[in-house]
C-alpha cells in the first residue's frame, strides 16, 4: 500500500522525516512517495492545485497532504474517500477537494476524532506528525474510514476559490498559479480559452505585466522557439504557461504566484 | 530493519544519495528514513538536539548521524548501543549523546576500526560514505557491535555543552536553539522554567533582542493569538519558542540560531 | 531491482515526486535511490560528471538521469546497456556516456520509440515523467532493452567536451567543475597532474583568480591545515579541489562552476 505525501514543510527541518518515522512505526511495510514538500508556506491553493495535477500519476492509496496555516484553531482534521476508493487525509481548509473532484468527488468524509488512531499526545502545532500521519498509516493498513471519527456531510467541507481568467475576444486577463524551478509560470488558463480569444500556435501576442509590454509567441513547445524568446505554451499539466526558451520567464517578467497578466492579440 | 539518517549534507549535492547507494549495496532490504539533511553545515549542537527530539518518533534500529567538521582529524568514528538496544553510528564529537541519553544512556561504545565493515578505500574527507554508512548497513544486518572495533569507555566520549538559560524571578535570558522554515525560533527553555519566572498563558511579556523591545504574549497555540502577534508558546518538541501568528518571528526579531533573548515580565 | 535517479529538477516542485509515482505505478516493488536532483538547471556536464563519479557506489540496476534542456526538440530519448550489464535511461545529449564509460563503455543503444513503454499521452515538455520514468520502470521489471525501440550505433551518440587543464612545468590552468554545499570547489585536475607541475603535499602555491592572488597549501586533508587556510587537496572522488578549512573556498575566491584558476608554484 502507498501513502503519497505533500506538504509545505520544506526539507531543511525535520518535519518530513519525523512524519515518515511516525508512519513507519505504525505501518513498516507501507511505501511513502514524497510528492513534494516545496509548497510555499501556508499557500493552500498552490497545494490543492499541485495535488490535483499530480494525483493521476500516483498509485491509488492514501493521499496525505498538509498545508495547514490554521493548525491549532477550530478547523477540522479530515479523512475522505473519493468515488473511486482513494483516501485523503489532511485539514478541512479546501486543500484536498480539487484532487478528490478529479476522481468523482468526495463519497465519504469523516472528522479525525478517535484517539486510538492518533499519537498518544497531540500537540497544538504539529498535527502533521500527531494526527494526520498516524491516520494515513492506519488507513494504509486497512482500518475502515468510519473508525477514525464521525461522518461529515461532504457539502459542508471548506472549499477554495480558484481564480478564473477573464477571456475576451482579443484579450485575456489571467493570473499566475505557480512558478517552477526553471522560471516557467503556469497560468489559470487552458488552451481552449486561449483559442477562444483567437490565439493559436504561431500567433504573436503582447503580454502586459507590471506596466511593461513584451512580445510573445504562442508555441507548441520550447523547440519551436528561438533561445531567449518568450513563449505561451500548454504545459505538461495542460495549463497555459509562459516560458523563455533556455531562460526564466519569471525573472524576465518579474512575476510570481498571484501576479496578473494581460494577454493581447498582437 | 531501519536506518534513520541525519546529516548537514543538504540535498543539492550527491552526498546523501551516494550514502543511500552504499547502504543499499550492503543491505538491499534495509529501509532508510531521511530524518533531515538540513542541519547547518558543521553545527553539531543543532544536529544533536534535532536527533534527540525526533528519535522518539522513529522506529528502533540504527541511527546514523553525520555532522562532522573534524573529518580527517583524529576524532574517532563511533558505533554505540543505548540501554534500550538502539544503535548509533557517527563521529565522536558529541552529536550522538543527547539522543542516546533519552533512551537510558550509552550501554556500549566501540570505535569503528575493522576494515571489513568499511569501504575498501576510505577517503580523508567523506567518512559518511566510506565508514559510517557501511557500518550502519552492517549493523542493520545484525553484525554484532563488538565486531566493528575495540570498545571505548562511554565516559570518555566527547560531550557537548548545551547552553542553559538564566531564569530569574521576573526575567529570563535564553538563547535560540533553532529556527525553522516558518520562522519559529525554539529556545533553550521549558514551560516549567517559563512558569518559574511567573509567565503563564495569557501573560504579556517584553522580549528584548538586538537592543530593541517587543511586546509578546504567552499563548497555548497560534489559534490563541491575532494574526501578526508575537507569541511565546510550547512547541511540538516541548521547547518554548517564539513565533508570529502567520508570520516569521525570525524575520521580525532579526534572530538566528545562537541569538540571545531577554524576556521580562511585562 | 534498483532505479537510481539523477536530475536537475530540484525538490521545490513536484517533478521528482511525480516521476516516483509513475515508476511505482508500473513497478511497485522497484526501489528508487535519489542520487541527487540538485544539478543546476540545464548543466549537462555537471550532471554527467556527478553520475560518473557516484555510480561506482550504487547497486547495479537502471540508472535514470534527466538533465534535458533540449526536451521537445529533435534530440533522441535513449536506453543504453554498458559492458557490465547496467542500464541507463535519459536524453541523447552526452549526459549518460561518462558514466557508461566507467563500466566498459556502451554495449547497446536503443532509441525510446515503443509507445507500449511510455505513458499514453507524451507531453512535449516533461519527458522525465512521460517517457524516461516509464522506460526505466519497465527495464527494472526485466523488459528486454530491444523492446523499447530501434538500435542506434553507439558511435553516433552525442558526446560532451570535458574541459582539460593546461599543465605546465610550474603552473596549471584549471577550471571549476562543481561547487558543493560546503563551498569546496572540485577542479578538472588529478593529483598526478598536480605532481607533474611539481606540487606535492606540503608545497605552498599561489592561486590566481578574478585578478586576485591567494596563497594556498597542498594538503592531504582538512586536518593538515589551520582553520581559515586555503588548501588544495584530493577530494573523495579523486579530483583536486580547493577548500578553506571550516570555511567556504567558493565565497573566499568568488568562484563558481566554470570559473578558471591559475595555480603557480609559490
Amino acid at each position: 500500500m502507498f501513502v503519497t505525501f505533500l506538504t509545505d514543510f520544506g526539507l531543511d527541518d525535520d518535519f518530513v522525516g519525523t512524519c515518515h518515522g511516525v508512519i513507519k512505526r505504525i505501518a513498516p511495510e507501507t511505501q511513502i512517495i514524497d510528492l513534494t514538500h516545496g509548497i510555499r508556506p501556508g499557500r493552500i491553493l498552490q497545494g490543492a492545485l499541485v495535488l490535483a495535477n499530480t494525483l493521476p500519476y500516483m498509485p491509488a492509496g492514501v493521499h496525505l497532504a498538509v498545508v495547514d496555516p490554521g493548525v491549532g484553531s477550530s478547523r477540522r482534521p479530515l479523512a475522505l474517500r473519493d468515488a473511486e476508493g482513494r483516501f485523503y487525509v489532511g485539514p478541512d481548509n479546501g486543500l484536498l477537494l480539487p484532487a478528490a473532484e478529479r476522481f468523482g468527488g468526495v463519497a465519504d468524509a469523516h472528522e479525525l476524532a478517535n484517539p486510538a488512531y492518533a499519537l498518544e499526545r497531540v500537540s497544538r502545532t504539529f498535527h502533521g506528525r500527531d494526527l494526520f500521519s498516524p491516520a494515513a498509516a492506519h488507513l494504509s493498513l486497512g482500518v475502515p474510514l468510519g473508525e477514525l471519527g464521525p461522518p461529515i456531510d461532504p457539502d459542508e467541507l471548506v472549499r477554495l476559490d480558484v481564480p478564473e481568467p477573464e477571456v475576451g475576444e482579443s484579450s485575456i486577463r489571467a493570473s499566475v498559479l505557480a512558478v517552477d524551478r526553471f522560471g516557467n509560470a503556469a497560468l489559470n488558463l487552458t488552451r481552449d480559452q486561449l483559442e477562444e480569444a483567437g490565439i493559436v500556435p504561431g500567433a504573436r501576442v503582447e503580454v502586459a505585466v507590471n506596466d511593461r509590454q513584451y512580445f510573445a509567441v504562442a508555441a507548441r513547445t520550447f523547440g519551436d522557439a528561438r533561445v531567449g524568446d518568450l513563449i505561451l505554451y500548454e504545459d505538461s499539466y495542460r495549463n497555459v504557461a509562459v516560458a523563455v526558451s533556455r531562460g526564466s520567464a519569471a525573472e524576465l517578467l518579474g512575476i510570481e504566484e498571484g501576479s496578473d497578466l494581460l494577454i493581447n492579440v498582437g
